[in-house]
């Protein structure tokens, strides 16, 4: 197809589809004439891929390059695309690591029985959510019994959504579509829990501090 | 207390204080004498709270400003709050909306019984993840009863953490108290949820794909 028909199949502008094969985000069409090439399903499910990083998963174009790069190297393990798709994720705070609290939250996953991939961000991530919540917390008992009690039910939250997500990877696929389905999995599923937390939220707000006759605005 | 003990304390660099205080992030200090100012407990909370909506959040500065003009308005109610942290923390599409999605999201939404904020960008968050769910996978079924089925483990999930976040807020607290307890509540457990979801996932990829004496590497 031609670029034309790439942009309405997948409802992205000319000028965007243009500036994702300038920043080598979507491989170039097979040239058929002079400024103009031919564009397959490859590039169809490619662009949705790009768009779902970037719109939906607020990545940079580099954040997005970057886990593009590990999805198209055949050598990559599926750990490394987790990796990948976990770096752009999280939000390693900048401060000084602090090694006390990176060890209660080792405590906390190992009394979980979670294990951890070698430099996860997400482990660096919470250590610094914990100390900010110790930060704030007025009386806040820093012992690794009290960590669990305040985690415990947000991990309970996702322990048995994490298991059904990975076990219901297909199977017996090629590598290029599994890996295909872990980037989006992790970016969709944490774009999905986040906005429905925050649907929930609202609704809570609104039953406690907006009264009934409010509500129907 | 100076400059240099609001740093101390709050473990944020002297050069970084500055710059939030030239941004209007930080509030100035109370001058006593030409280039030198007091500061108070109040402006450790605040710093401690620009720190967590940029670091952790991973808000810009503009951001974080729009939020903190919300908490510093004494007039703003608790849904303002509510909706200026949201507004931060969510990723609307910026293709055309989809009528259709929308009101599926919204069939959704009231079958659950969950009251929507005016304007709620995590509704419309949640419209652009369900189409791109819909983009991804093919033979996808757009009935309202597969999206409720779809949907229901992560609502599930969140509904009840949701609510306890809003039931333990403290109640008969000055209002910066609480607004403050608010926009943290919420952006602590978006990457709270997030991170450990990540974790969660992590551990069950290694549990699926890598054989068991390659994870203690």
């Amino acid at each position: 197809m031609r670029l034309a028909e790439l942009s309405r199949t997948t409802g992205v502008p000319p000028a965007t589809i243009k500036w994702y094969l300038r920043e080598g985000l979507l491989p170039k069409g097979e040239a058929t004439a002079r400024n103009q090439a031919q564009y397959d399903d490859a590039h169809v499910r490619r662009l949705r891929l790009i768009r779902a990083l970037v719109e939906i998963g607020g990545m940079t174009t580099q954040e997005a390059r970057n886990i593009l790069a590990v999805v198209d190297d055949p050598n990559a393990s599926i750990d490394q695309v987790v990796g990948a798709a976990h770096g752009a994720l999280a939000r390693v705070p900048d401060s000084d690591s602090d090694a006390t609290t990176l060890a209660q939250v080792d405590h906390f996953l190992a009394s979980r029985g979670w294990k951890v991939m070698p430099g996860s961000p997400a482990r660096a991530e919470l250590a610094g959510i914990v100390r900010a919540m110790a930060q704030f917390t007025p009386g806040y008992d820093h012992s690794d019994l009290a960590l669990a009690a305040g985690l415990a039910p947000y991990a309970d939250a996702v322990d048995q959504l994490a298991a059904a997500e990975v076990e219901e990877l297909p199977r017996d696929v090629p590598r290029d579509v599994l890996v295909e389905q872990v980037v989006l999995g992790t970016v969709l599923a944490e774009r999905l829990i986040g906005s429905l937390r925050r649907l929930a939220q609202e609704s809570a707000f609104l039953t406690r501090y907006v009264a009934p006759s409010d509500t129907n605005r």
